[in-house]
């Protein structure tokens, strides 16, 4: 054993030590003695010196020494020696530093941030990061002017009244009995979906809706058709899950149904549909390719996920009945998951989405969502389900959608005044879609480069979403001018802000 | 054209439909002629009686008739003739359910409910779902009587007050920013911790902590280390995202570190490790070990997941300082990714965990949460950033590691009075791991059934969780108690109603 560290050189050590707000004594000595081992300010294998002596010099009570060596000691940092005497570790930063590197070391750029995988990479690098700002134009705004606080607010603060250890604890499988109760009854009566409560399943979003559907129904290189293009969150969920993404144009009536696939080949296990309001081209979906992809599911074994995610917004006529209603019409067993959230209709923030999955796999979707995601907000699932239950919901949906009808014909007019020429001539821009939802796009001619032209629109002080930013391969040209966010006053000076844009791209 | 349906007919199937609470006329007259359509009742292509006849024979209003014929065409229903006329499409479900099944049909269970992937079959399989319990002695128990309701109640309420749409919006990306600076205080003073409050990413849980760290750091088919026995949540989450999992046997030291990967093997991406409190078998890793992984990590250029989950509790002397600050110690740049979580300081339901990365990865972790998950619940975000920062939460965990620690105590001198003969005999029944956390592992002779003593448990009113469930390949057998949700006073009688199953098994 070597001789023990001088006592007055390390009690020096420590005492200049920092002292961190709100450390004991016993902590800031123990991680100075720490430093002091690591730094080698203590040789490895030097004997420390005896508490007696070291508290003396210090200043403290020797108790507070001896339990700091034990607590070392426990750590590993220091062994107490045969006999008295107690010793700094063997194995030191020094030994661990200076151990020679391999010859496939690492490259020095890996020791200061670990790199992205690709998988990481794929998504940093996706262009919707250039062009997504929290901007009137974006998807996701809201309008906090049209929420109803008062109201909202007294739901959540009445049960922080009394202490209630229900709110607290985890919640059951599937959500809330309550709110898959009311979520149930609204879409059997607003969207003709066929289910019992028991049938839904409460999730945070869309996006874990599909990752639940992936992880349960789904294996690693499944292939899976996709609209192209494509909600993101859907396309990145899918294919993080280990997916393999087949990605179908979409025409004026949404995804085309794919032929049959050669005897043989592999079965597409998914196709993800949004045949209310495709997003982002907003098709409608006509009765006769509904009616084909439910063929076409029965005899492939392909499942549907529907995601009616803004059915509730459309201007014009009563809501298309779900493609979900429509399978259970016919005869054959239910082949489609239907998606839903509350995030467009009550508050960005909410974080509440829901699936409606057949009878036969809703215990093990309620468990695994409880398992894998730990079970939703207690407070904002028991105030939704009475806002729902009580009627409130409806009232609110109702009245948003007479603004988002009055904001989307306010910015189709404003096109209309700031460029007439371009919207006059469907070679140059087109309005696609359906009257319905809360964005608005536009297409525009192949030749176009609509990622530049949202760049010259971004530096005129509007974000808009390049269609082709939603694309594989760039298959659409447009715009995405998505208006739930966007007051109706503001709505015609910011399209006229993009005029000479669309002019200089268009003219 | 065939002849239109006689109206009389017609009109007297429509009147026979069941009308929903709350529809409308013009609803219920849709619903109705979708499902004439869909069931043949209007034979595909056969003209429908016109608008004016049909209203005449129903007493209602032409318009609404008229309305309800024009939203049928535009969903496809019917389509409209050349010059007047209204005719069924010519897509029936009779075409539909007609249509010959090919060859490789899919079995007629399929048609009843989708079956589960491999991946779903192996979460359905999982030993632990058939002893997990919302019992005392299980995991993720909780004492609402020690949780101080009224002061939590206060701060979640206060900002309830007034109408305040940040608490409406989707959160900063990484969390709300408060929150970030709390937990970076807490964890640099309480744990080590290296960290500026823009390196901690608040997420809903450690799942979707390493959910996140996989989808950005990870590629499928990546090896990654996982401890052997192995928190469920951790190697679920790590095995759906597609990574290859590598079960390493822990030792009473932990997870050992593995040899050096041969010249040209593939190199283990992540090591997934529990070193404070090994999970579930409670070892406590020694310092020296722990410089061999940083060592390890440094030199092959695998990132440890450092999971602190119960750190809070350590009932002798003070908690071990982290990996992720023994890390930063040294040189080279940081390798550790720091997880933990509030959900066993706090309540089961909060939903808030974090992790802190290295800081040349903040910006893209922050951006990719708010984007895969959403960001979380704002009002809780901003209560717990107050919980912590006012002292709070300091004070809280102080007082339920005296309970716990003392729930710890009653539960090994319950079993040394039940059992004492097996619990001085360590071949047979040896107490894991250190004083510490919410739980207590004890061993088993390699002999023993662990699963079938614990079913034998169940059987007497006591879930506990046997050891092997946790394992890949049963290499650990023995019991998992956790005493976090258990009254001091419920200990002893439960654990002498376990006495006979134990000696049955061990005697």
């Amino acid at each position: 054993m070597n001789d023990a560290e001088p006592t007055d050189s390390l009690a020096e050590w420590l005492a200049g030590r920092p002292t961190a707000a709100g450390q004991t004594l016993g902590a800031r000595l123990a991680q100075g003695l720490r430093e002091a081992v690591l730094q080698g300010v203590v040789a490895p294998g030097q004997r420390l010196p005896a508490t007696r002596a070291l508290a003396e010099r210090l200043g403290v009570a020797r108790n507070t020494l001896v339990a700091v060596y034990a607590q070392l000691a426990a750590e590993g940092f220091v062994v107490a020696g045969q006999g008295s005497g107690t010793y700094a570790c063997r194995v030191t930063p020094e030994q661990v530093s200076a151990r020679p590197a391999s010859k496939a070391a690492p490259a020095p750029g890996r020791l200061t941030a670990p790199a992205l995988s690709a998988r990481g990479r794929r998504y940093q690098g996706h262009p919707l990061h250039r062009f997504w700002a929290r901007q009137p134009f974006c998807p996701g705004g809201f309008d906090a002017e049209l929420f109803p606080h008062a109201l909202w607010n007294r739901l959540l603060a009445q049960p922080l009244r009394q202490a209630d250890a229900a709110l607290l604890a985890a919640g059951e499988p599937g959500g809330a009995p309550a709110l898959r109760e009311a979520i149930a009854q609204h879409v059997r009566t607003t969207r003709g979906v066929r289910c019992e409560s028991r049938q839904v399943i409460v999730t945070d979003s869309t996006a874990q809706s599909l990752d639940l559907i992936a992880r349960l129904l789904c294996d690693p290189g499944d292939a899976v058709w996709i609209e192209n293009p494509c909600y993101w969150g859907a396309s990145q969920a899918l294919a993080d899950l280990g997916l393999s993404l087949q990605a179908m144009d979409v025409d004026d009536d949404g995804m085309p149904v794919p032929p049959a696939p050669a005897r043989g080949a592999p079965r597409p296990r998914l196709a993800y549909l949004t045949p209310s309001h495709q997003f982002p081209t907003g098709a409608v979906m006509p009765l006769a390719r509904r009616l084909d992809w439910l063929a076409h599911a029965r005899e492939h074994g392909t499942l549907l996920v529907e995601d009616d995610y803004d059915s509730e917004y459309r201007y014009t006529g009563m809501p298309f009945p779900s493609l979900q209603g429509l399978d259970s019409d016919t005869a054959g067993g239910q082949r489609v998951l239907y998606l839903g959230s509350f995030s467009k209709t009550m508050y960005p923030g909410i974080r509440v989405g829901f699936l409606v999955v057949p009878a036969g796999l809703a215990s093990v979707f309620g468990d695994a969502s409880a398992d894998f995601y730990r079970d939703g907000d207690q407070l904002v699932q028991q105030a939704l389900a009475r806002f729902i239950a009580e009627g409130h919901y409806g009232s609110h949906v109702r009245a948003l959608r007479r603004e988002y009808g009055a904001r989307r014909e306010a910015l189709v007019q404003a096109l209309w005044r700031a460029v007439p020429e371009l919207m006059a001539d469907p070679s140059r821009l087109r309005l696609l879609g359906g009257a319905r939802g809360v964005h608005l796009a536009l297409a525009l001619p192949a030749r176009v480069d609509d990622q530049m032209l949202a760049t010259r629109c971004a530096a005129l002080g509007v974000s808009v979403i390049p269609l082709s930013a939603y694309c594989v391969g760039r298959s659409h040209r447009g715009l995405v001018l998505s208006y739930a966010g966007c007051a109706p006053e503001r709505i015609a000076p910011l399209v006229g802000r993009l005029a000479p844009a669309l002019r200089a791209t268009l003219g």
